[in-house]
């Protein structure tokens, strides 16, 4: 097999030259690049670039941990997280941990091997004092979901104000009897509970204990507990949901048991994923603003990498929209009105 | 920092032992492994993985190319390689084309540095003749989409013989203006196509060939071309559709447009996905066997992996349902018969 040696002198150039042009280094002309492309083609010269990126310390490729693929949040997250990756010509190493704090820990593995060069949390399943550490590794950034007492930087968006709002919005239909699904115990999810609490106690509606519906994550999920919810004794009237997948699912429910949506059960959404559209009625949701958290994660990564700089936290809050459809607006209401 | 020579003299074993231990070497005792461990975590050893692994020439890794992970078809097949992925103590590195030729050969290229130890192809860009080299570099499988002359293993479903009775339904309910979307000019697509053709010349009616509609991807097309369709003097009455995202779209703007699915036009969609049961009304469509395709494809690869199997041409077929729902049934016609 030929050799860096082979190269340089096939080109006529000094090993250093070669070495250059293959680390994309700026100072090298292009007649020197097309030197030694002409002989590594003529060779059929491989650079190892294990070996060469063990030498530089780097791998250009970022870890993002995700809990599931197929959640659409995630696939447009990541979506946009590529996109300025490859245009940093980074390439990104998708870890879905579904779920299990186990898979968790072995992908944050990856960073203390120097695998890849810095690593994306956009959940997390395990305690925080056994991932913090992990930053001392490399460059962590927490995307979406977030952490209070860190020094890892956390690009989000305020989950415990736009939870607020929504429930309000139900309020402000005319609903009192209002029950609330959301996902696990992480503090995203904690938040959104906080605003759903808030918005209710503020219209002096007591909270029913029994009306929140925790570990709620897709359509089958939706189905399950709207089928719970209508079998309630004086039901309630409406559903705060953290998930259009959850919400898509409550309104295929709620129609396979003849009810209207939004007369005999109004529900909110989350995300506003495109599901949200496509779903009759449309759902009144929040919207995540997915695009700029992908964006902004991975440009608050690009950083730390190319200047070197101290991990030092930081929190960017990123705006959120209430988007209201017909799946809470009543057209009975509205011709009483 | 602590070498291996320091854990094997702190756990009292032999710096073979160790090194046995730290590559998952199958005969070592329970008790050595745990005395490596505490002497690893005693003197907060870390081996170097990246160099353990150019030692070994094998990386765990294998890259997985798909077109978009917003689609979920692709995200669904992904799930499912991950599932036997991990069972087997690989990871996917999961490389995002976006369709573009560029990015197709830079992922290419993983294979011939020895970044990965497979790659799986599910969709491709450029011409094959430029792709099929790569295979001398290490294994590689193609899923989903397929090429005619390879020696490359290919795990797929039969598109022209499902798109022919995806077609046949439509004919069947008494229609003979059925329009076509297709996604490019893979072969996949052109199966898809040339199955819309067989059903149609099989029944007497003429193509149209300005009701073949070429690059029709997402929700957002599905929207346009049923504009489009519905303008068309002597309007197609149905569409048979690559995508149940297009299909969607279809519906949604049918419905703006006020005209009723399927009784002003019928639309099937394709794979089955979750929006094909959200939709109103819900879908018929072309089950893909989602799942198998993934798992098949990646026990094809584990095998080539580990049994260092020669790369033989192999094909798999699955099969794939036609899912009958009602944006393809006619209440009115089933009253009136």
């Amino acid at each position: 097999m030929a050799t860096i040696a082979d190269v340089a002198k096939r080109a006529g150039l000094s090993r250093a030259t070669v070495s250059r042009v293959l680390n994309n280094h700026p100072n090298v002309t292009e007649d020197k690049k097309r030197l030694v492309r002409e002989a590594m083609e003529s060779l059929k010269y491989v650079p190892n670039t294990t070996a060469q990126r063990l030498r530089n310390q780097r791998t250009d490729t970022i870890a993002i941990l995700v809990p599931v693929l197929t959640n659409p949040f995630f696939a447009y997250l990541l979506e946009a997280m590529d996109m300025v990756a490859t245009k940093n010509h980074l390439q990104l190493l998708i870890c879905q941990t579904r779920y299990s704090k186990q898979k968790e820990m072995d992908f944050l593995e990856l960073l203390r091997t120097k695998q890849v060069d810095g690593l994306i949390l956009t959940s997390y399943e395990n305690e925080w004092k056994k991932i913090e550490p992990y930053s001392a590794f490399g460059p962590m950034v927490l995307c979406n979901e977030y952490e209070r007492n860190t020094k890892v930087p956390i690009i989000r968006m305020d989950q415990f104000e736009a939870s607020y709002i929504g429930t309000r919005h139900l309020i402000e239909q005319g609903h009192i009897r209002i029950a609330c699904t959301c996902g696990d115990k992480s503090n995203l999810a904690k938040d959104r509970q906080a605003g759903y609490r808030k918005a209710l106690v503020e219209a002096g509606i007591s909270v029913q204990e029994d009306w929140i519906f925790s570990n709620v994550f897709d359509i089958e999920d939706g189905k399950r507990v709207l089928r719970t919810i209508m079998n309630l004794k004086e039901a309630p009237t409406a559903v705060f949901t953290g998930s259009d997948q959850v919400a898509a699912g409550m309104i295929m429910a709620a129609k396979a048991l003849g009810k209207n949506v939004p007369d005999d059960i109004a529900i909110i959404g989350f995300d506003d994923q495109p599901i949200a559209r496509v779903v009759e009625p449309a759902l009144t949701t929040i919207r995540q603003p997915i695009e700029e958290l992908g964006k902004t994660a991975m440009e608050v990564m690009i950083d730390f990498i190319a200047f070197k700089k101290e991990v030092n936290h930081q929190e960017i809050l990123l705006p959120y929209d209430l988007v209201i459809r017909d799946s809470t607006m009543s057209k009975l209401k509205s011709i009483s009105i």
